[in-house]
């Protein structure tokens, strides 16, 4: 990784360059080159990691505009979050779309194969934290992992969650989604022998405070082997997910 | 109920009272003469239900006295708590008392006999919140209730509140006393088909914010027929379970 | 209640069912089943207790399927709570449906007849608390429990909450539901020798922060007997007051 | 009031003083005399009005240091507030002193005479509240009120509060003062028709939040007539009933 | 004020009614003839005070309702808080109504003629704080006081206030109306010698939190004589400050 | 500054002005001609300094009013912020404005040209925060300073704002600004060696809760350097920039 | 992991067992051979991965016999978090144990041999933070793990952090520890390309709010692949770091 | 200040250097050798700029030690912030030290001269808002500025803080210091025309929440020119305000 700006030094070393044109080169390289960061754009597309826009403030022909400098670059795998169905409409109308309406995600390309260590289970308190789950687990398959969904087993009728417990039990990463009181998480926790990531959500009312006791109740899990990310950041533990789902051992 | 204050009007009737006396014996006397409160001590003494002393800031000095005048009004049973190791020594030294450590409860005369509808099972999810639940537990106790503790049933181990589930299904109602998450209260509230009263305690660190983030858990638990008392609050939680315990109608 | 494990278990004993099949059966049936949960749905049927659905998040449609499925599987007595005006009518105009406006509840099938212990009393502070108190009061209603409601009995004009002491003393179970400062629930619950449901509700303004502060004033009620659920919980209340109301000896 | 600002522009056009002298008098000068502020001292040495020093964070050493400037401008009458037994003890070795250990309140010189319109009643919910109830009063004493102290009379007793009704009735203003869930205020000013200045207190535990609850309540307070001070500001409490008992026309 | 229950007694004593007969008169009659309250009806015709509808979550149908049941008690002078300018217009079609559009108060019958000790001052920091300083300023006119209107003399331009100090210094009562930082309260308590009643208002962005900020800033005043209201609670400081510009003795 | 006040005093001298006359003008004359207070008007249109106008809840119709009236003054140029596109529209229809629809600025007059020490550097984290960033950028600019700006250089992508590293170094202020977690404000103030103000923004979701989170967080900076004006406010910041960035010794 | 309960099973289809039995059986038996929980022991065993003991509220005598209690089962390998020295000095009196001081941990037994994935880097900003991070990096490192520690490369001094980013970089697992603005978790987020975990501390005075800006700080951050644990709870983020290192397919 | 990094480039170009010793150097070199980052070292010691330790949790003896390695590097002059009476002491015992007991400050070698463009005023609200100042003056004067002390001039007594005007209206730089309702900050900003650093202080009780409602007062000040920083953080107040009195232009 630290090549380019090796390659940089040995071109003054054999006087291609000066040393001024070599301070200029050394600036106007990428960051990474000076061996504290990652070569993102040629790095991901090479191993056909997508990009990602998070659409939430963006119009539609800002995204359209995006979309195209990314794929001149050669970026054809583009993930784009928090993308409404009108503003997806619009997109589509003027480019090739694929939409996920639950999920609110929009994708160009194609998904990567599956190609992680195991599977990774989004699990759900209740039906009203389906858009987030739909959310991390469309991210984590666009990423190239296997998900398996397990909807609406909040620890409120236990039995439901404990007859899917194989499937739990058995995947590599799990995603737990609850709002309200947020217990699932420990729950799952509790019973999983993998990390769980945690996500409030802001279903609820009244002292629920859009999320915040979820992500309090979370935080505070006596489970071991849980973290917590934003209340609704069902792209954050999708991705985080497939991270985990996708470890090797770095040379 | 309405007899005192009927015996008064009576008295006025018959001429035994003026109506310048009937209008002073009419404010000194207990208000639930009037017909809209209850006659606390007497009522208290006939069934046997013990006097409460709030014990927290209290002097042992300040203790004894109000026992000495409970007593001298008749009332033999009186339950103390908050209360220290130490002042309950200085209080034992010149009075009877019997003393309860875990849950820093002090009484005088005896336990009533218990005489529920069914059995309380005061249920925790750690050890650090054993203070909490004994002061439940034994005041349940005192006002004539059959307990059974259930500690240390987290639901970061699930299969250990499982395999007592037996008892907790077979209770009248269910004490359920956690800090961190709070999610025990869930997760009992959805198996158990009796009332559930949750007790937050500040067992926790961080983020559990001395209690709140465990009160927030509760008062947000998508299981029915859960409430919940004040961080802490064993004595307010055995209370109230014995009141439901001993629920009868009213003629 | 462990019947239909140990029939599953005479089963292999009597060679009906191999190891195998009973391992796989033993993983299928309702979790209830291995002893440690309620078996909701035949329990239920048999004691007409209805079954809930939570409406808020759900389309017309949606609730008109689960209504059609859980008929199906024979239960006809069905409450939906926070169903708007407009899905109600919607609902109705495909099947049959009881709709309360003020309680913003919808029901199948019929009230069950009370046959609780006595009377569940719904206090409210202000008459802007009346939406909240009807959800708990219907909800109280359809449990088979005989309600009374005592509206607008705010301890700002404390005369007018004790003109109605008669029925508060002799209500089984009493309902307090209050906004802004919450003071209704320590009032009733100093005056109340019976259990005391506290309700927060969003109604105020300002520092009211949507029912925070009510919610807090409760948790931290002077009076013993009081326990609090969720800000505008009306269903909560009204669900574990019925349960209170139908408290009975378990064999 | 605005006589000497007057005095000196008098002394200008006599030829006493010159502009330049003037000048530096009127920056001298307290600034009230230029028209817009009280002139602190002069009115209260006149009126017996006594200065206030607030001890917190005071040294017995600087305090009375305070005292000797104090004394040296004329000024006899001085209250010093949040004083502990132990530095009372100190002062008073040094310099004549009067100390209320109930209220932590120190004073010189004479209580003014009651001169007020009527009574100040003050009014707790709890016995654990009096320390904050006699800051208030031993405060209003020394301002020239009469106080009635009427305490533990909180809304879970309320037979208590009104068997006082007549002496709360009957003062001028009253000042309530509540911890945990601070309903007193609500109830005493719905049946008050006198101003009502409401004291939050730090008593409770768990979610009382060391007054924060009681605060928020009081803010709340569904009654009119009721204003609020800052937890456990039994002196500003006293001080401003004080200024309302004190009410007359200005010319 | 206690004759109707001395007059029930005396009947009692003569004969005319019987024990039974006073005892349902005792509990028909309105609780403040027992002794511990106000005949508030009756009280406040006599004197021209009027009576008070919250408008805020009323319908114009159920305002005129309450108008008319007023009016026949023979109450004329009524005041409508928090009255939209639609509904105002749709009560004034079909009964008298006097609309003040600035603080969205509406009245019936006649303003009370001044009659208090003093001016009441109302003093904004804003020109956004203006609809709740006339909602104050006109509550506390139809309550019989004299009032001063200082708009806009906020603490960041101090000359401002100051070259209105005369108006500030001579009103009996002084309201401070402030959002953001609240500062102008603890600045005019400094000035002034009166009571001063702070109202936080919502006026602000970002960290003012909806008028917190401004409430916890006047709740620590560092003045003395300052108290505190609910958030934008105009009404409640208008009708506190006519409250304390009416002191007078009781007999 | 005190030439005014000093004339009043030597016109008493003389005798052109009576003591009662020269009180009266003392009290009239703009509060800052006694010496504590600048002449706002006077000196900012001598310096060609903008005054501004906080346009949020102001109609254009009051806008233009207020603008007439600073116009006949002399004041030309002038700043209103929080303008909508709309009311912007409006205004320019009936005078002349400059409208910036980044920063939601309208201006009259011409900015003043840059006389400052240096160049301000705006520097945000993200696309959204671009908004406050331009409010802030423009205010500077109408002040007469330099401004570049340099956006979308968040600390996730620490590489894009190590690339503008020359230009946020030759700043003489800079302006962080951002939301979510806010750490642009901590890296910025620790490569910097200038003055650093921390805008938050109320950019993010959840548990960004408004720029809570990153107020917080950039109160908390571990660099020294670093002070923070309100959630949102540009044009704080810019004010202020401009402040620091004119500089000089006072005489 | 299911054979334990199909030879329950198969010994009752050969009449070993009878169904009476099986059933007594089944209950007794850890829950997980149901098929929903895993064998925490015996997996434990075999696999050395140690027992954990949270030691914060338990005497040195409970240690003592909970770690006699494990080692009789065959369980030898036990790491003790939150021990004070003199409380390891007394258990290290009556038993084997090494203890760790920097980071308050205990062990008996050996550390497991690195057998991860790759290496661990514990990361702190400040040095106060470096007590989380040796309970982090201790435990890592008791589960197997390699760790290289970083401390004190806070943000407010980046070019500490990027001298060190080639560990960075290289590492499996990232824990990021800081308090204050806890800006530390976004950067290395951003730079790092595997999962990071983010340990907020409650290192900080004033609006650190012991760990509470730091917190949200995390929750927020921009960067993906970032996930977060309580505050000061290094041990969770270092089990949980070590389960990612291990992560391995599920056959 | 790109000078080392081009000596390194200028080596290699001339053979002095290879482009893997080149490389090496580049890694090992200060950051901002590579243009984007301060060499702090070396320019503060050309400078005679302190050095800064946070003494807080630090013990005397790794002081000492870090005194040792400054001094070492040719770093005389060095500030150590938050040491206690007893900790400066013991450093003084071994080493020059010159401890200021006011603000909690020791320092070695000379206070720099001052060498600003004017004077920084450093003013407090109160008299236990003393120490944080003196933190502040003492800094601000090591860092070569002169310094004016204006203490106890709270806006509750206005005429104070007016009758100080000219020292306030003369300085180059204000810091304003205040606990409770932190007004100070609005009316020093209302008035001075230079940059106003608000530091909220801990002092204060109940609602001041440790400095929270004076944090958020200056937050929401409504005078522009004011900016906020941690809570009691003299230090970061006048190392600030020393950079802003040294403001001067880059070339």
């Amino acid at each position: 990784m630290k090549t380019e700006i090796k390659a940089i030094l040995e071109a003054v070393q054999s006087g291609e360059l000066s040393a001024d044109e070599a301070l200029l080169r050394l600036k106007q390289a990428p960051y990474e080159d000076l061996g504290f960061a990652k070569v993102d754009l040629h790095r991901r597309i090479t191993q056909g990691i997508p990009e990602v826009i998070y659409g939430e403030s963006k119009t539609p022909e800002q995204i359209v505009k995006i979309l195209q400098t990314l794929r001149d670059s050669g970026q054809d795998n583009i993930l784009i979050t928090r993308l409404s169905e009108e503003a997806a409409a619009q997109i589509a109308a003027e480019t090739e779309l694929h939409y996920y309406p639950e999920g609110r995600i929009g994708m160009t390309g194609e998904k990567k194969a599956p190609d992680g260590i195991g599977r990774i289970a989004v699990v759900t308190a209740g039906t009203s934290d389906i858009p987030v789950a739909e959310e991390a687990a469309i991210t984590a398959e666009c990423f190239g992992n296997e998900v398996v969904r397990i909807y609406d087993v909040g620890v409120a009728g236990l039995h439901r969650l404990l007859s899917h417990m194989e499937e739990v039990m058995s995947a590599s990463v799990i995603i737990a989604i609850a709002g309200m009181e947020g217990a699932l998480a420990s729950v799952v926790g509790g019973l999983a022998d993998c990390p769980v990531i945690a996500v409030p959500t802001s279903v609820g009312y009244g002292a629920s405070f859009d999320g915040l006791s979820a992500l309090l109740a979370m935080m505070n899990s006596c489970a071991s082997g849980v973290s917590v990310v934003n209340i609704d950041n069902g792209f954050g533990a999708g991705y985080l997910a497939g991270r985990i789902n996708h470890m090797e051992a770095k040379s």
